[in-house]
């Protein structure tokens, strides 16, 4: 029986797992938090004792992996981690091969995860689609006729550095108005930091008061799922904050919706997770955004956290 | 020997060619305005009267077709023309293959002109590449993989509604913003005109003397061609519009390159013919839009105003 192998090198924590070639459940599964302040060196280590314990003597068929960050998928090197110090241009298809004897394939995570939700989750029977996650930062994955669409150079897919609003605030990126400046967990939890702490201080606790109750007075602890329980419980200014981040992605989507006519948008990660509202402003702002005459639909991811993993399954798949 | 013949129902003109399958030149080409408040039936007689004066007795060994406006590529049926009534649902590719008892491929002016500069123009060698027409309109056609790239129901390519500034006017299309309402030539002379009209009267000649002279004071013949001239002799309004319709292309494909990172972006139409200050504005703001690992280029079509009947070859040779 073909066994595979796949690999998630995931910023923060690491997972491994096995499944029989064209099952869909695992065989074994471990996972892993990174230590703080790792390295490109320890994380390795810690996957190689995560797949030594899985492995227990058996030889894998292939090896499927998605790593955190930027790859070039032909030849199977990273290029850089933006959560992890010393992956520049580590060669991970190559380590991996030399040292289990089987063919490895690598790419980045969010194409690793559309190809995971085509083939097990969200996306099966659809042949072209894009997945997209909303969390710390923001990508996305193309599926064109039913395979991997990396562009030219690998780079497809960067959905969160498209511009939206030119007038908006800075991102990171050095531009105005980027999806992930207005849409991701983190700039959302800043905005609503820095709006807190703006207020005049006779007015501090009152305005607030449900934020600031959620986080014990202590603005540092403010997070995008913090934002959005706050806006759940009706605080103004996060329901404003979220709202604007709906909106982005929606403007994002309906942008790529009249560029590529995409038959299906999926997403995943935190984001997606904060309710109601925040889908429906996607909805309806993506469907206004598009011409009318581009039909998609835009649904939930369905494997979760392990959409990665399952991608790096079907990833192995496709090289056999 | 194989002959093609390409037709193109351009909206205001209708072109037909015949070429030997392989070769680069005309045998024979014909070339007819539209008359005005011309309609779908008069422009397929005219269109099959210069056919038949095209290829004498001969029968042609298969047909491409470009049309101006969507169609369903699958079935060769035009969906509608945004410039000639009566164009619904006229099975365009069914009415040529019964007349001419040969296979006969049909698609949209932006996927043809695409496929044309691809295989004859400034696309050869280029396995994925953007192609954008900016004029009356402002549309686009994809070749990724070497391929025209459609979409799911044959609506990709629309970046001239893909929405760039949310506080910008609004487009006929009822958003704000899109690429067109800022790009395209008779937007830019409409902005021109309505400024010019607000000029307090005691100004009236003065600040807008250059755009007056080019249009003997009568601004209904402002169009996007004089806007450019104007900026060019540098009339500062018209520099502003026109520098605003290059930024506003501009932010679209570095937005696009984001999304699907082609190796090149083509551009055609009238308003490329704008000038340097143009060119300039659209580049650096494509390359600064872009994230800075995304690699690509932007250049000038090489076909002109044959890109459509060229393509429509490159269309029927795919169909043989």
């Amino acid at each position: 029986m073909a066994l595979i192998l796949a690999l998630d090198f995931g910023g923060t924590k690491l997972a491994a797992a096995i499944a029989n070639l064209g099952s869909s459940e695992w065989l074994r599964y471990e996972r892993r938090l990174s230590p703080a302040n790792t390295d490109a060196k320890t994380d390795l280590e810690i996957m190689r004792s995560l797949i030594y314990s899985l492995l227990q003597n058996i030889k894998p068929t292939a090896i499927g992996v998605s790593f955190g960050g930027p790859v070039d998928a032909v030849i199977g090197t990273v290029r850089l981690s933006h959560h992890v110090a010393g992956w520049e241009n580590i060669p991970l298809k190559k380590l991996l091969e030399q040292e289990f004897g089987v063919l490895a394939s690598v790419d980045n995570d969010a194409n690793v995860a559309a190809l995971g939700e085509h083939r097990f989750g969200a996306g099966q029977g659809y042949d072209s689609l894009f997945y997209i996650t909303i969390s710390t930062g923001i990508g996305g994955g193309w599926i064109l006729n039913g395979k991997p669409w990396r562009g030219a150079s690998g780079m497809a897919g960067e959905i969160g550095h498209i511009v939206v609003d030119p007038a908006g605030p800075i991102c990171l990126c050095g531009k105005q108005g980027c999806v992930e400046r207005l849409a991701s967990g983190p700039y959302m939890a800043q905005d609503v930091r820095e709006n807190l702490l703006k207020e005049p201080v006779q007015l501090r606790g009152h305005q607030g008061k449900i934020l600031r109750e959620l986080v014990n007075n202590n603005l540092d602890l403010i997070t995008g799922k913090v934002v959005s329980e706050a806006a759940a419980k009706g605080d103004e200014r996060a329901i404003i904050i979220l709202q604007r981040s709906a909106w982005a992605l929606g403007i994002a989507i309906g942008n790529a919706a009249n560029l590529i006519n995409p038959q299906r948008f999926i997403l995943g990660g935190s984001v997606t997770k904060s309710g109601e509202n925040w889908w429906n402003v996607v909805q309806k702002t993506a469907r206004e955004t598009a011409l009318p005459e581009i039909d998609f639909d835009i649904v939930s991811a369905a494997l979760g956290d392990d959409a990665p993993l399952w991608g790096a399954v079907a990833l192995a798949e496709s090289g056999l």
